[in-house]
């Protein structure tokens, strides 16, 4: 065992939650980790990966209440200052919409070292499945990922909507089932056309995993109706989203 | 051997170069290849793992001219036909400034199965590397991708300055070091700060990586003065770019 990374942290990007889509490094760290503090979205198969290691939850789950991440820098903390081979293991890449900066702050404070394993987005996994490319020569040459709620789950304030309203480029909205119907229609009344492609990818790399082909009108109608769905979710828009 | 991959094609994500950071199902597919049709980014150690498959340099490389899509979307399609398990390899995602999409139609038009199998960005390897997380709460709460040369080399025409010269995201330029002096002008006349945060990161994964951190004036005049290196690199700028 690798003792260099005693008292150290690994940041291990889980990918979408399927045990295929891990990278090499990360089952790699799994199988050496002592303690692993993992998110809801990340729990499930990858999990058995890890052998004896310790298992901690620390619930973050999509639009539900989570262990406060104050909690979760001080527990990351405190088993790397036992000197214990920790993983974090964070659904999708690490790196996207996780909080990562705060964590790592919080071990930086602390003086503790850490290494970051980049995996597969979640999004990137939701548009393998759907078999589409997320930019195209000429008509869709910049791809955005955005979060459709904010920490108290309402539409985040100060959306670049010359940014997300814009038809040439992939949008890829993160947490955005809730809000979706409020952010279309100012999408389409600053000018995305109401039949711009869109596609709701529901648990993707789990058990359940669900794709479903709108436009960004019709998608917003059917969340509006039908109310978001129990499961994460990523909801894609733009040229290519068919 | 499973032969339901026979005359099949599988769009293979290389991610960065390093083996470590391949997924386990990319390690599947190689393994299991007949052929492998690869770009001069995605060679290196991985092609180890094709075993003895046979090995198709398809020679796309950054800023060098290679070889025509024609004639690579003519390959895929040849190979297959001959009931091939046939393994596209593409650098980073597959998904990601890959030209998939016009791979994909010709498979389709000849009727030929694919897959896509996504992986680690180069982008994402790269902000791993370099200890940064792509967004945080609040102050860089959306991540985008963009080109900065379009086929002829040239800047792309009908970039979207609003979102690109936005300060509160992360932006990432895929082949722009030749022309980020120009952009880089063009973005501070329409309002990003000279002193935002910006990261130089060449050949990821490769022998030779390197990190450069200045800011997106400095890093315009160090390529002004110096010229692009000859590796492959991307540009990271906004305020994590640090």
């Amino acid at each position: 065992m690798n003792d260099t990374l005693a008292g150290f942290v690994s940041f291990v990007s889980s990918g979408p939650g399927d045990p295929e889509l891990l990278t090499m490094r990360a089952v790699d760290r799994l199988r050496g980790a002592e303690v692993v503090l993992y998110d809801a979205l990340a729990a499930g198969p990858i999990l058995d990966l890890a052998g004896s290691a310790e298992l901690v939850s620390v619930g973050k789950r999509a639009g539900r209440p989570s262990a406060k991440q104050e909690s979760v820098n001080a527990l990351l903390v405190e088993h790397a200052q036992a000197g214990r081979r920790v993983v974090r293991l964070k659904s999708g890449d690490a790196g996207i919409f996780g909080r990562l900066e705060e964590e790592i702050a919080a071990l930086q404070a602390a003086g503790i070292g850490f290494e970051i394993v980049p995996g597969v987005p979640s999004a990137l996994a939701a548009a393998a499945v759907a078999g589409i490319p997320l930019t195209r020569r000429l008509t869709a040459r910049r791809l955005q990922f955005v979060t459709g709620a904010d920490v108290t789950g309402g539409v985040p304030q100060g959306l670049n909507w010359a940014a997300i309203a814009d038809p040439q480029a992939t949008t890829v909205v993160f947490m955005g089932q809730r809000n979706f119907p409020d952010l279309a229609r100012e999408l389409i009344a600053r000018g995305l056309p109401a039949d711009t492609p869109a596609l709701l990818a529901e648990a993707v790399g789990h058990p359940g995993q669900k794709l479903l082909r709108s436009t960004v009108a019709g998608l917003a109608r059917l969340l509006e109706t039908e109310g978001p769905s129990p499961h994460p979710a990523l909801i894609f828009y733009g040229p290519l989203a068919e």
